[in-house]
């Protein structure tokens, strides 16, 4: 084994928010040397790694030369320069998750290609390079539209109703899903490292707000039967074990009304369903994909206790230096730990922050879940 | 309530050390902008915190510019300039624990009396101002003898058996003490707050090993009776309390062979004996000693899992840059986390890391933190 605690081992990262910031508390905790590039100095990064590097992550030579800095490089974020990737491992440098892996996943056209083609059980899809193609095709509504490229939280996802959604989608290179009801979206994180070992983290469930269609909760372990639970582990499982993924890899999931699982897409990285398991698990996700990437022994996955997490983003109406009103009062409630992610801005739907709420009992924790959501308020002075 | 997150508030920590860098990671999480003070840039905090400033701790004016840059001052380690924190004091900033607080518990003369002048059970001792004064009294061997200030990981304190262990004393002030036979030496830390609120954590335990008189294990809980375990957290408490103290507070006591507790002595910080919280406690003791200095409501001090903590020390025979050998070894072992300070050189018996392991089981606990202790060597390449 390589001696990467208080060595001369450089790790890179590529990207410097929020995940990354939750890496380098483990990365700290190892005293593992940790290199970031990221795009501006107000990255959650900036201030708390060893070596901080400004640079644009989908230029080919920031990257490239950033990559010939550090003796292993990761990602906290999916839209990086993959060019600048594939000649720094041609090179000789360890990148986890691979690059080819990152450019099959980059694209949801090619990601679903990729289940399909491993027997990845999925909704039925159809690619098209631009908005005009798609218009050409007769189509039944409604649809689920996705943008192929760079979309995040929700954005270059549409549902499509009707024609008038139609003409508002953006014209670009794009998939169409057939829409599956489904009754819960769930997901799994699952942990693979070099020597092929792997772990999956227990199923995590989305509890939506009933009229808002939003995610609300994200509650672990999902409230579902056991043998949904081992189907979807074993889903996940095989997902990473196709890609030969080496690093963390978030597998996002629909349980359909009559109980199968169908993968919705994958993240090749820490991911914010888990998030729970910095406090609920034996081992966090950030330490698990240190664990992954740098071929160490994976960590015990399951939970110490029940886990609900609750996403800070800025509400609507408000626009600059953030306030986050009442965290005096939701840090009175029992097992409640807020992350502040560090961005001195906030703006509506930006994420700020989560709020994680752990307990013996799920149905506790589920109230008070609800009562730090009903409490705290991401809002400006 | 201050705003303390994302905002422009400025925490000083006095001390870089191991426990400055676990309070980081809290303030990392709550986005607390925090500025060091120590005097080496090797410093475990110097790469990560907010802003680093290079100075002594013990120097007037050093303590008293770094204190006039922040907006509150604590401290990681207690032997720092006390006149310069008296000075920012009476100035207006706010300081915890607080500067008369520091200055009793610095010297164990002085501590030793608050002890008995607020009936806290103690044993029996003496002052005196030198070893030449000392001498000249009559006492009867075996007595413990503690240099009054500056000593630290028992450095400092010798059980004295007979004339020449007497005469190998370091000729300064000090104090004697009877040596009172134990069953146990138990700890258990107390946050408190400005409001007066007060949580104490479990009482711990210290396991020695059978023949070198070291400790071997710290053990959450402690191996006791009910009853004797909330005397031990009643006395605790008592303890903070009298000291009307601000912030964190470890006491360390003997659980006597007729099962009394005996005060043995304070620490006004975070503290070896409560690193098994950060895995198993709801609230670790580090984000614990935040919310009392910063005056928020304190978390939880349960636990979620038994918790059990092993020292990483360096080895005898090894010198200079470290290797953690077998590390790997013991991450495969069910709920095992390495904490590495980040000092590069290791010396034999230098505090280098440290290991917690968590179970379900205490006794389970109990087996792997034995195989840890048998794996891992911190030595020298």
């Amino acid at each position: 084994m390589k001696n990467y605690f208080s060595s001369n081992f450089k790790l890179g990262v590529l990207g410097g928010g929020q995940l990354g910031k939750m890496l380098l508390t483990e990365t700290q905790k190892f005293d593992i040397y940790t290199c970031i590039l990221d795009a501006t100095y107000e990255a959650p990064c900036a201030q708390i790694c060893n070596e901080f590097h400004l640079g644009d992550l989908m230029d080919f030579d920031t990257v490239y030369n950033f990559g010939k800095k550090v003796n292993l490089l990761t990602i906290e974020i999916e839209h990086v320069n993959i060019e600048a990737l594939q000649k720094l491992e041609e090179e000789g440098l360890e990148i986890y998750p691979q690059p080819s892996v990152l450019k099959t996943i980059q694209h949801k056209g090619k990601q679903k290609d990729f289940f399909v083609k491993n027997n990845i059980p999925t909704s039925p899809h159809k690619r098209f390079t631009s908005l005009d193609q798609l218009k050409k095709e007769t189509l039944a509504f409604p649809f689920v539209w996705k943008s192929a490229q760079f979309g995040y939280d929700g954005t270059g996802v549409k549902i499509v109703k009707n024609q008038n959604d139609l003409n508002s989608l953006t014209n670009t290179d794009c998939i169409v899903e057939d829409l599956i009801p489904f009754k819960n979206e769930l997901a799994v994180i699952v942990a693979r490292n070099k020597n092929g070992e792997t772990k999956t983290y227990p199923v995590v469930e989305m509890e939506f707000h009933p009229e808002a269609n939003q995610v609300e909760y994200v509650i672990c372990p999902a409230r579902i039967s056991e043998n949904v639970a081992q189907k979807a582990r074993n889903i996940a499982l095989k997902v990473a074990n196709s890609f030969e993924h080496i690093g963390l890899l978030a597998v996002e999931m629909f349980q359909t009304k009559d109980d199968e699982i169908i993968v919705n897409e994958v993240a090749p990285r820490t991911h914010n369903s888990g998030h729970y398991s910095i406090e609920a698990s034996y081992t966090s996700q950030f330490e698990q994909h240190l664990r992954s990437i740098l071929n160490l022994p994976l960590g015990n996955t399951d939970s110490k206790v029940a886990g609900i997490m609750v996403n800070l983003v800025g509400e609507e109406g408000f626009s600059g230096n953030v306030v986050y009103q009442n965290i005096e009062e939701i840090l009175k409630m029992d097992g409640v730990t807020p992350h502040i992610y560090g961005k001195k801005q906030t703006r509506p739907f930006r994420k700020m922050g989560h709020v994680t709420i752990v307990n013996n009992d799920l149905s506790e924790a589920r109230k008070i879940a609800e009562n730090v959501k009903n409490t705290i308020r991401v809002i400006s002075k």
